[in-house]
């Protein structure tokens, strides 16, 4: 590791430096300024130290986030916890020499750590900002995501919390070209989301050229506009300009959110890099970075604390208390659609104030609206927007809330990278996905989740759940609501028979074994439609004189590996798995990825899944088409007996 | 099944009612309006018949369709290989009532058809759209992909066809809350692709209640505006203002893709359901579908047909031809990063006149960059806009293109519902993913694809390739030219040794065995950096006396079944698989699933995969944390083999 920091010295401003002194929070712009031209060194320094990272994109922003710092963000950097703190969020992720420049600048990160952390292995100053900091409040660097979280934080603020906090979101122009963040400004406007501040980094230079619109920002003014934003056009290196354009976005009267478009410099101030091509994600060699500090007025060491929020009698989180949760009843060989159970469990786990539910515009499909009419005040209408659906549970998550997010399961394909960087930003999301499979009919594929419990088993942290019955899925959503991470639960379209009483208890990573004997020849695995195939295949099987285990394997991930290899031992390794999705990924794949980790023995799987591509028809001919039925369980099962 | 047809007989029309006659294209618009009655009465008799679709969705757009189809849509309906043919897309694919009852009016589907196989199992007649009619270019049913779809098959007319044919997307207003139809009026207005016009179907009401923006259809103007489409606002009611919308969209001297804005009613024609909620995705019970044939004017059977286009002499499909493909040559030894090999590769099969290229942004990490510098005329730069980036290449896929669509292989899960419905569409995508996993270093989890393999696995169809030199990378880029269906190629940032001459093969679902004895105690199994730690493992232990044989898994799926077994048997069950990936859905899942196929002996398999969250560090010290490393990968066959 280079030691890259002893280099410099500071030339210029020493009688600013002054290690844990606190400026006074009334900051001028002229210090502002020179905050800046530290930022910009800092960034400088940091990157190259650690021979990698993004200076110019953080040069260009530099005066953005000094006079934000400064003089606007309300923020108590003692107390990160304080649950009025405004939110700070670089959507432009990529900055991170920006953003923990800032944190050096107001002391809650050293100079040392910056310049022998940054990026290094083991270090919480990761490459880009996540929540192992704890003034981070999203993980970014995925582009397009920061605003649609911010969005988020700022319905919590304003519908929930009540709180005065203002999310400020750094975003930087290339992202705009991702359709996220106009769901973002759409979903802000349509809840008038006074509270959010988005500010565009508007530098002309992408990764590998100019930007779509470069420099043209009355294109982006319309648009913003257009979308229902309050906007502010600005010279983003004007230190005045910018403090007008953040005390007006500050002004009460309006119910807009407020986008100021700032057209900045990429490489701003080191005359070398300043506005030039090719200078993207890479960090200055040595030679370059001494010239850029020289050019730049030489190192700084100021600290400098902005205006904190006022004094408050609010919890940090919302409290789980209220009133008992009392989930709703099902009585046995009654037929109930899982989703229908959600969507009345959710209801009544809504008694407690930390839940909160959303959904893309099919909440009388999921049955989400269920939770709509018990507590609108928590309820959010996303619309057919699922990255915006996602991305507001990870800000509900970031304020401690219970969000429960709900569509077609098919559709949470569409939010994939926004559950990836949830798990990233170790946010605790309740995903619901509903019409799982070929078993919803005549709609066709489009409409079928073929592929969401591979998407989502492959997240880090996850929790995959596939309940069968009503009575286990209204069980699974109420421990949900205390799951870290991201978790997932899989509803059916039809209504099948309750198989469990209302005591039964479904622990994440178990198992239930539906039916056993001492003398099993066979195991059959389902969930979901499949294990009421499952049953009746067993019943068939029976009448045949082979004795079946059947398993209900609500829990895909974890999963109840002593079950799995209990019953692999008790039928001689014959198994049959019946899935409503295709082969890779899902159930079948998690049975024997467990079984196989559990040791050597012999296997005899019969996987059946959707191994063709569906159409239309009805449940049980495309059951049957897809080989996933009764029918062919029972004949797989013969097969392996014989 | 009903036979819901024959309660109706044709009560108004019986003049006009002539099987396969043709009436002349210059047809009137009040013939035009009686189309549009026809078309509403078939969309609410072939959902009642169904039992299931979306009339109301249908009604609210047949005045379009009804003039789009008789006076503006240049279709040879005998002929739909016609490369000059327009093309018709419902982005709104639930209206699938209404196309079909046009696909009825031109004579392409019989009235039999669409009463008695609509929604029914095994015909064509899906519940939303997809290519197995020849009418159609791609599926839709996701809300937010048929004008993206769209895109590029404009780009493909525009710039690399030269062809005279017009796009025409019908898309629904819900749907404009997707971020993906602002990335492609984004794209259309950049392109400047005067050859597409997207009717919006303002009917107010979405699935659950009203849309976000009503009838506001100025709000609707100034968006479309702002991104730069030429709008009209119409009432979608007026055949004439349709006619003259639409004659608008044709007319020469702009270079902007038109938005028509058509306000409509939902449920258009029948006074007990027009403009009422809870109407939406669910067909007229038989008497009132009788009571609404009634109210449109009675059952009619008009057979209609618009204009052609002109006499072309360019074939249906841009061919292969052109000159020889040299592909480049690499040393064995040097180190040659399996990125580069692609840009070089792709640089290569570029001589073939029917390969373009498109890219997120990142061309020059990927490098994709090389092709853009040969073949700039086929290069498509889509900014970071990932889910229009596949869908453009879904587009050049519906005309005969060979697509290669490029960024980070994490940024792909942004566009994972593109990426299922391109296989929906039968659409032949070659997507390159480059850094994959925790080797790409510092800059962290946002920026490491570690689902990526899961995902691409259980797309129905898919080839999933992960070559480990640049001699398999550049063989494997020129073979995926020519696969059906959704492939996939992931890349690796680093550059590692050269492993196979210029000669060798690598055939699809095959693998290489790089390491073999009399001997072998243990099988190692790796693909990408980790088929490098593999040899690096055999190294180590071979000085240990323990002989492995070491496995190059280049063909993820289909997988080499046969070399797998034999190994499996040959080293007596005994594996380490390592992958730079989650342990769920890749290398380790797709062994395992092969072998338990095979029906799989004893197995003692040690599977590597990254199991932490990572951070940033070098590539060796992530590789090292993950425990995928050669010393891992070691000690766990060491273990193996004691």
């Amino acid at each position: 590791m280079r030691d890259f920091r002893c280099r410099y010295e500071n030339k210029a401003l020493e009688v600013l430096v002054a290690a844990p002194t606190v400026v006074n929070p009334d900051i001028d712009l002229t210090t502002a300024g020179e905050l800046a031209q530290q930022l910009r060194v800092d960034s400088v320094r940091s990157s190259t130290s650690a021979g990698s990272g993004h200076p110019t994109s953080s040069m260009s922003a530099a005066d953005l986030l000094a006079v934000l710092v400064t003089r606007h963000l309300r923020y108590d950097w003692d107390d990160p916890a304080n649950p009025d703190n405004d939110h700070l969020i670089f959507s432009k992720g990529h900055a991170s020499p920006l953003l923990y420049s800032v944190y050096k600048a107001v002391g809650v990160v050293s100079d040392e750590q910056l310049m022998t952390e940054y990026r290094r292995f083991g270090s919480r100053l990761e490459g880009h900002p996540t929540p192992e900091l704890p003034w981070v409040d999203v993980a970014t660097g995925s582009l397009g995501q920061g605003l649609p979280d911010g969005v988020g934080i700022a319905l919590a603020g304003k519908y929930v919390e009540q709180a005065p906090y203002r999310v400020w979101v750094l975003c930087g122009d290339s992202e705009m070209a991702e359709g996220s963040m106009w769901e973002a400004i759409d979903k802000a406007s349509y809840y008038k989301l006074s509270n959010l501040v988005a500010i565009v980094d508007v530098n002309r230079l992408g990764q590998r050229g100019p930007t779509e619109l470069s420099w043209d920002t009355d294109t982006y003014r319309r648009r913003a506009a257009a979308f229902g934003a309050r906007v502010v056009v600005i010279d983003g290196h004007d230190l005045g300009e910018i403090d007008r354009a953040m005390r007006e976005a500050q002004e009460d009267g309006h119910s807009q959110p407020t986008v100021i478009v700032a057209r900045t410099k990429k490489g701003r101030g080191f005359s070398e890099v300043e506005d030039k091509e090719n200078w993207h994600g890479k960090p200055l060699p040595p030679e370059m970075a001494e010239r850029a500090i020289d050019e730049l007025g030489g190192e700084r060491h100021l600290t400098v604390r902005g205006p904190k929020p006022g004094a408050t009698t609010r919890p940090a989180h919302p409290g789980a208390a209220a009133a008992g949760v009392k989930l709703p009843v099902y009585a046995v060989g009654d037929k109930v659609a899982t989703r229908k159970a959600y969507g009345q469990a959710l209801a009544a786990i809504g008694a407690r104030r930390d839940v909160v539910a959303m959904d893309g515009e099919v909440s009388n499909s999921t049955y989400a609206d269920q939770f709509a009419q018990e507590y609108p005040e928590r309820y959010f209408e996303m619309f057919i927007a699922e990255q915006q659906l996602v991305a507001a549970a990870v800000g509900f998550s970031a304020r401690g809330f219970k969000p429960f997010a709900s569509t077609f399961a098919a559709f949470f394909t569409r939010a994939y990278d926004f559950i990836r960087m949830a798990s990233i930003s170790r946010a605790h999301i309740k995903l619901v996905g509903s019409h799982a499979g070929v078993e919803i009919g005549a709609d066709g594929p489009s409409q079928m989740a073929l592929e969401d419990l591979a998407m989502l088993r492959a997240v880090h942290g996850s929790t995959v759940l596939y309940p069968s019955d009503a009575t286990s899925a209204a069980a699974l959503v109420a421990t949900m609501a205390d799951l870290d991470g991201v978790s997932y639960l899989r509803t059916t379209r039809g209504a099948y028979p309750v198989l469990y009483g209302p005591d039964e208890e479904f622990p994440v990573g178990g198992a239930k074994v539906l039916r056993r004997s001492d003398h099993d020849q066979v195991t059959l695995i389902g969930a979901g439609v499949t294990l009421h195939e499952c049953l009746t295949a067993a019943d068939q099987l029976k009448a045949d004189g082979i004795a079946a285990r059947v398993i209900d394997l609500y829990s895909v991930k974890p999963i109840d590996t002593g079950t799995l290899t209990a019953a692999a031992a008790a039928t001689g390794g014959r198994i049959v798995v019946a899935e409503d999705h295709h082969p890779e990924g899902g159930l079948g794949s998690a049975v024997v990825d467990a079984l196989t980790r559990a040791g050597r023995a012999e296997l005899s799987v019969r996987h059946l899944a959707v191994r063709e591509m569906p159409g239309s028809g009805t449940s049980a001919e495309l059951l049957n088409a897809a080989g996933i039925n009764a029918a062919h369980i029972a004949a797989a099962a013969r097969e392996l007996a014989r």
